[in-house]
């Protein structure tokens, strides 16, 4: 018998009062009891606000980056442990993988998104400043930083880990204190997590608590920097959603639901395409992956009329395949659902849907169980329903049964397949199996808006596709209406529901200072040695080199002409270039001036500088002509550390004419030895 | 009498039963009736989201841009109409401004923003592609398209356009149509510019609709493809929010309420620093202009301890030589309220403030008014109290007098001022008037967690700066807690409400199709002529050229080399650049590269491609050293018109050496004629 605990304000809290049982999947033997309802609240609220808050924001996006990969890596090397306790949970093997790999993996992307896409520093920058005033010294740019409390997480059964570790990511690289509430069927698994992460001491103190059992009246002491993030049934969402204190505060309630997702086979995609046999096959998987537990499962099936019987014949030799079981053994491909209530709850879903749409497959009186007793556990084979009149039906596009059930249903052409797609009235994914590019296309215009995610995916993908059902932590997961409205993950985007964005207006001297990002009209630092000459570290926002001037010669035109072979008429030919419309004559490469810029600001001895590995941003404004002199200046832009020995230094670089003009900005990124 | 109607369907409708009358603000008399209850509001909502809807999601993003700056310079046209009407709401000339002038201005800034920053499509792609698979023939990428539904905009009685034209701008420039409706008192106005935007002929029918008096049950009928965009007062956005349906149906819904917004002083601005004089102006500034009525205007003022007399006695001062009276008078300083009742709800908060704090300046029973009846207008003087003691203080941070009334209290320190700043609970804007990037920095880090924008001024921008109050169509607008939780404006943040992200997988060339922009894997057409050779118009995305190799040779490099001047080490000294982590030895250019790339696919006569007018995202991925060669690959990745006579594309640039490795990467931007 496991005793599954909470963690609160720094103590781990056995169960007690109010203390629920938990049945494994298979035996249906009692396996565990968890939760107490003496937590208290207002102790993990401060704990949470007033030292894990405090910690995580003394840290940068970099540091919590690096803490992110720590803890990533330090689960992945106890993983055993967890996939171990997961079979009672009724899922196999490979179910694990998604949950317990999947969610180890999700961190990781977070850690390296963290480091390659956000600064090292505290303030995270949203966009490109604007400028305006017409003088240059009023400026507007937004900017993101750490909600200032905690992020209560509400998880459903299905993934006691990647559901927790695809919250948790974002809000920990964010900045912010987590407090997870894992539901009570698969919270032992949970819990172990929980346990190893906060055992790795690599987390500070406050960062993370773990409520098993019930949240209390947690919600209603959230305020403006709180935020609850809920994956559950619509039911719930809704009760959550309406909580009198979230909804007059204005505490973001991020609601993901699930839906009736749908996979259309495409209209190019007959029998004997290989695009024919991986709708086939991704159908199956995501019937039986998880018991069909999944909240991006197919649940609505559309195939073009005539190839119903093909594709109802094809998807059941394949179920039919499928060995259920014990998940303990290598045979079995699907194991039970979670418990015997959830089985129950997929029967009588399962019979509404009957009434609008024939069971084609799958018989839940009648079929076999390896390695365990079938009325003890919560088995249930795949089913197949059929609804041969999609349009007149209701009950088949709002009824989500929550485990191995999909329904077939006929489409007529592409309009009618999106109005049936939409008919979910919001789902998280839809996925189409076509290898015609204008099909996609088509469903994209008229269903995108209703789906958090299209996959298409045909011959050319079809080997490195990650499936329908796998939410990925680059890509959103969420979906508006039926699947709640919310979005997770999308990387950096995740990470933005954990921040406030923030409009900052001011003069350049006082934007800089507050992004750590040199705005152009900011104070230029040009009283120092060649900045070249100075490491990383040494470096400050705003050192500036100004280059003598040099003056364009005709000759120069021609020598780099020939040189390079670039003999475009604009170079070469005074009428013909006075002829277009941006040259008043003959006028210099846009690469000449780049490299005679390079000529003018190098440092040639070995220094600091290790390499110019980038330009972002280029644009040329003003044609330079023979006999006109450029020269250039260089600001430190921002810096950004990349590993132990060099950073990346970030320049805003201007070439300005002998009028001062400007004739092309850039910026220039090098690396820099600290 | 103004008979005010609405617009439903297609229909004007006079106003009938349930009409309600609006008195003018300065004379008291009646001067209007509004409303109808017998809309039938299914009418309208199918006239949207059936006829409006699909008219507009058939243009493409530019396309509405031109509508929406043609509308714009039609309502600037008209304008002497509105502002004469705006009269008897209390504002003067200059409220008209920031209403009229403000709104327009707004349009034309999302204009603008649409045709330089959207594509000319119909799908907004948000993020570049993320390649999913290790082949490079599975990515992702995020879109936006077009909610399906429609806008239901709820807005203030305060700027009956500006409130109207800044909900309405990104609404229509996103594909979305709207149902306006404005607050009674100042409806007339909206009207009057409603009927202009819809005497212009330039919208397409069902894409503007406008209820004035009550919505009836509209809300009831809304589903997951609309949106609600509510500002006013946070009880009615409390009773909207927790509307049955859009809980449901998780309908958007963008609240933007009435806050707390503060002003700090910063200790640096003493007496005698332009700053101080600033902010002297701009408190002032902010509780006469619209007589205090704007969502955004200083509530709290607050002052370094020592401080507290001195800037007293300032704002008194200018606040002495306000004028108040008939707006129409061009001394007057301020006008009236809009209402009777307005006048009374703000004497009624400004008792309760009152009760924490001692009034400073203004009294509301001894107030002179000129060219008008002070006790039949609804007037009151500017009110300034004084609260001694804001840490015990709970009224002033929570009581928000909608009129010219104030309160200044002291801080001890920076963290004191933070505190007080973030007792509002969440604020549209925060100033802070300091000429000290630290200061700036401080404030930030540890208050802009609560407030939807940061406003700072100093000697350097306050020639430029555009007032604490003012939101700008460029910077997002709303804020966390208190002030509703909603964002509005921010540029392409502020359409996006409007349109729904969506995660899309799939091959390169599924991609390519979907975005109409080419995806790196994706086909490429190289048995055309060369592209440099075919019109914008020609041009399909993935033409490609493959230009034959060239050798670079070490004489290559030192005739660069002493051609432009750059001589840094890694190209000339064999040595020395082994020692460099970047380099095997000695190296080309990176310059020297872009030049020979240039020659190799430059097609030298007259012909559709104009001009290089820029480069983005190049990165140099592998050293070249002499003997080594390089060959270039360039592909159609993107086309934008720019004008009536050419357009950009955007090339996908590759150089790759013998082995066909890739040494750098990048976007060459070119215009090109049609």
């Amino acid at each position: 018998m496991l005793d599954v605990s909470s963690y609160a304000a720094g103590q781990w809290i056995a169960p007690g009062a109010g203390a629920r049982t938990i049945a494994s999947a298979i035996t249906g033997d009692v396996i565990a009891h968890a939760g107490n309802d003496a937590l208290d609240v207002q102790a993990m609220l401060s704990y949470a606000r007033d030292t894990g808050g405090p910690a995580l924001r003394k840290m940068t996006f970099h540091d919590r980056a690096r803490m992110l990969k720590a803890l990533a890596g330090y689960l992945n090397d106890g993983k055993q442990a967890l996939y171990d306790l997961s079979y009672d949970t009724g899922a196999t093997l490979s179910d694990h993988r998604i949950d317990v790999d999947g969610g180890i993996g999700t961190m990781m992307v977070f850690a390296a998104k963290g480091r390659r896409e956000m600064p090292d520093a505290h303030v995270y920058l949203d966009g490109p400043p604007e400028q305006l005033g017409r003088g240059g010294q009023f400026f507007g740019r937004h900017i993101c930083t750490p909600l200032q409390g905690v992020a209560v997480h509400i998880n459903a059964f299905n993934f006691p880990v990647w559901g927790m570790l695809e919250k948790l990511a974002p809000t920990l690289l964010a900045g912010v204190p987590a407090i997870v509430k894992p539901a009570t069927a698969t919270c032992y698994v949970t819990e172990a997590c929980v346990r190893m992460m906060l055992d790795s001491g690599l987390l500070p103190k406050g960062a993370l608590q773990l409520v098993t059992g019930g949240l209390g009246d947690m919600l209603d002491h959230l305020d403006c920097q709180d935020a609850v993030a809920f994956t559950g049934s619509a039911d719930t969402a809704l009760k959550l959603r309406g909580n009198p204190r979230l909804m007059q505060n204005s505490v973001r309630f991020a609601s993901e639901q699930d839906s009736l997702n749908a996979s259309v086979l495409g209209p190019d995609a007959t029998p004997g395409t290989p695009e024919f046999d991986l709708f086939v096959k991704e159908v199956q998987r995501e019937m039986t992956a998880k018991a069909g537990q999944k909240c991006t499962a197919i649940r609505r099936i559309m195939v073009p009329n005539a190839l119903i019987e093909p594709v109802i014949a094809a998807i059941s030799e394949r179920l039919g395949k499928i060995a259920i079981g014990d998940p303990r053994l290598e045979s079995t491909g699907m194991g039970a659902l979670v418990s015997a209530s959830q089985k129950r709850d997929v029967l009588e879903k399962a019979a509404t849907i009957g009434a609008e749409a024939e069971r084609v497959f799958g018989n839940p009186d009648d079929f076999a169980v390896e390695g365990a007793d079938r009325d003890k556990g919560a088995f249930l084979p795949p089913m197949l329903f059929h609804c041969a009149d999609p349009d007149s039906a209701v009950r088949v596009h709002d009824t989500e049964a929550f485990g191995p059930v999909s329904t077939i249903m006929p489409y007529r052409d592409l309009p009618h397949a999106v109005q049936l797609l939409n008919k979910g009235k919001g789902s998280l994914v839809a996925s189409v199996i076509t290898n015609d590019g204008n099909v996609a296309r088509e469903i994209t215009l008229g269903a995108a808006a209703f789906h958090g995610r299209l996959y298409f995916n045909n011959r050319a993908s079809m080997k490195e596709a990650t499936g329908h059902g796998a939410p990925l932590p680059h890509m959103v997961h969420g979906g508006p209406g039926r699947a709640g409205g919310g979005e997770e993950l999308g990387g950096i985007r995740g990470v933005m529901h954990y921040m406030q964005r923030t409009a900052v207006q001011g003069s350049p001297d006082i934007l800089t200072a507050i992004g750590q990002q040199w705005v152009p009209g900011a104070t230029e630092i040009s009283d120092r040695a060649h900045p070249f000459t100075r490491t990383f570290d040494q470096l400050d926002l705003g050192e500036t080199f100004n280059s003598p001037a040099r003056t364009v010669t005709l000759d120069d035109i021609e020598t780099f002409a020939h040189f390079t072979g670039d003999t475009f008429y604009a170079h070469m030919d005074d009428e013909a270039a006075r002829a277009n419309p941006f040259f008043p004559g003959r006028v210099a490469h846009g690469y000449l001036l780049l490299s005679f810029a390079a000529g003018l600001f190098v440092q040639p001895d070995p220094g600091p500088v290790l390499a110019n590995t980038g330009l972002d941003n280029l644009r040329f404004m003003e044609p330079v002509a023979a006999g006109d002199s450029i020269k250039v200046r260089l600001s430190v832009k921002h810096k950004t550390p990349r590993n132990d020995d060099y950073g990346e230094v970030r320049w805003h670089v201007t070439l300005t004419n002998q009028n001062d003009k400007p004739v092309a900005e850039y910026e220039l990124l090098t690396m820099n030895a600290y």
